[in-house]
């Protein structure tokens, strides 16, 4: 496979998002974020989802031109709309508004609704928490994503509506929590299915309800994703409605149940000041010490040593930042060829 | 088994903890949530834990004399302290308290320390939902309540630390979610070691990791409890360290990595007014097409129908209602022998 340097991978989707008519800011955040994907292991969110943005920007369905706005705002909460622009773009503005709440009334909650996909969820309550603050969100798809089952059910119902969480971490990077309510995110089952591997097990069902591990018993739009939890799926579940509810009814873009044209990722964030309730030398002093207790945890016989949440994403980054990131070879052509178009400059690979 | 009214039950055990010191208020706080846990299908957290509340009682572990008082506070956050009463009194306070910045502040936050077992932790995003706000609560157990393994490990490292959520639901009972981030909580684990059955598959592993569905290889004090979520335990594993800081460190009693000589169930709880964020009329209109969304959901073959998350507490208590609450003879006996050594009337059974 192809690889790159991250700073080099950035300049290409800069500069493709920029001719594809995103300000240059805009272009800035979502090549930053879109490479902070693939950094940090989460491959499936990063350079691989070029070719669909730019489908989808042709079609019409992202809007480059679109201004993010703030619809309605209290002290401690606000409503953005996205204007139907990338998600990246509409979520890192309400990560600024929300963090701008919180540093003022130390609790914030933002909505944001009308925006395209907003990528590695976990990448906003890393910049909460990159701030100092605790940071919480839930992301929807509405009608439009409808992927994974009800628990109990065999019918896609709701989207893989993922949650994530970043707490400030005074030895790193944030302690972080990010994953689909689903077993995994369906461009899991998408890589598996690129890479021609099976897909996990338990990840999906066939369209009568039946487990399987063909990523194409998925794919082909009739099989869905179960919740995850195994037999323990209730709780998948009720974190995916709560996430609809936050993410799709609060947020305003709506729940599952509701119709829609174009993918709609309602997000919703809450901040916290940790300072309102602890002073930050004894809350530092705390986490190292959960930290390294956590680290300390003896191994499973013959298994690598206990990370903590968002360890596996640092160490993915610390690699990748000195080796370079690898691309798919199909998505690198794909991403090649629109750069040729557009007129934007390509780095040799790394090997 | 014995079996008896709701409020039969109530009245019981409101006479039991006035007897044993508490205010006539708080015992009535104390009643009806343990009530509520056996009205809703969650006997392991309903009457068989009195006994061991009394005993708590008797050590002083628990003080029944315990003030809840504000430590600190701004416009949308607080800190309490439960002056070491039991959790039930000092987390309906909470509620009360994270409410009222709610309604004036839109959002709010509030962590209570120094406070024993909050039972059911359902029970308080419930009241929440049930005053019309989205209610979050996050419960940990400090040093004193390791029982669940690091994802990974083995060794016992974090509580069970339960998350609840719960949402205004315009058809009925709020939309609830409430779960241990371990696959179960230990009272399940209890709960199957006195009624003689085996535990459920992938609940425990033994002191060196092995599976194992023998309660005893668990409560031995070697074996633990998993993260939720099977091979994906880092899911509910990353959660039981978010509940640690949030109702650990920011909450003040401190995380699993302290050591501590009582149970501090310290609490987080948020509350969020989602008429800051969409009217009630089109919040209730959105949510009761999400519920009967849900509930349309094709049911696995031979299954029963599609539940929403809260469903299952909401039918058992519809039917306990009516039909009585069944007690297990063995803490029956144990909570008629304390009755009558305090002097508190007891009811006949109804069968």
């Amino acid at each position: 496979m192809p690889r790159f340097s991250a700073q080099s991978l950035r300049d290409v989707a800069q500069g493709i998002f920029q001719a594809k008519g995103f300000a240059e800011a805009d272009a800035g955040t979502i090549a930053k974020l879109l490479v902070s994907s693939n950094l940090r292991g989460h491959d499936s969110h990063g350079f691989r989802v070029i070719p669909a943005y730019l489908k989808r920007i042709d079609e019409g369905a992202i809007v480059p031109s679109g201004q993010v706005s703030i619809e309605y705002e209290t002290p401690t909460t606000a409503i953005l709309s996205g204007h139907r622009t990338l998600g990246h773009v509409a979520a890192s503005r309400a990560v600024e508004v929300v963090l701008e709440k919180a540093r003022a009334m130390k609790v914030s909650a933002v909505g944001v609704r009308e925006l395209e996909h907003v990528g590695r969820i976990g990448a906003y309550p890393e910049m909460i928490a990159e701030a100092g603050m605790v940071g919480l969100a839930y992301v929807n798809a509405q009608g439009w994503g409808r992927l994974v089952t009800a628990f109990g059910g065999v019918e896609r119902r709701l989207g893989t509506n993922p949650i994530a969480v970043g707490l400030p971490n005074p030895l790193g990077a944030p302690i972080l929590l990010d994953y689909a309510t689903s077993t995994v995110a369906a461009n899991k089952v998408r890589l598996a299915d690129e890479r021609g591997v099976d897909s996990g097990e338990g990840w999906i069902v066939d369209g009568e309800g039946r487990p399987t591990r063909a990523p194409q018993d998925f794919l082909n739009g009739l099989g869905m994703l179960l919740p995850f939890g195994a037999e323990h799926g209730y709780k998948g579940y009720a974190l995916g409605v709560m996430v609809d509810i936050l993410g799709g009814v609060l947020a305003g873009g709506g729940s599952a149940a509701a119709h829609r044209e174009h993918l709609d990722n309602g997000t919703f964030l809450i901040a916290i000041d940790p300072e309102a309730f602890i002073a930050k030398e004894e809350y530092d002093a705390q986490v190292t010490g959960l930290v390294k207790y956590l680290r300390a945890t003896r191994p499973l016989p013959g298994a690598p040593a206990v990370m903590i949440p968002g360890e596996y994403e640092e160490q993915h980054r610390l690699r990748r930042e000195v080796e370079g990131i690898e691309i798919e070879a199909g998505v690198w052509e794909e991403v090649a060829a629109a750069s040729t178009e557009l007129g934007v400059e390509l780095p040799e690979s790394l090997d």
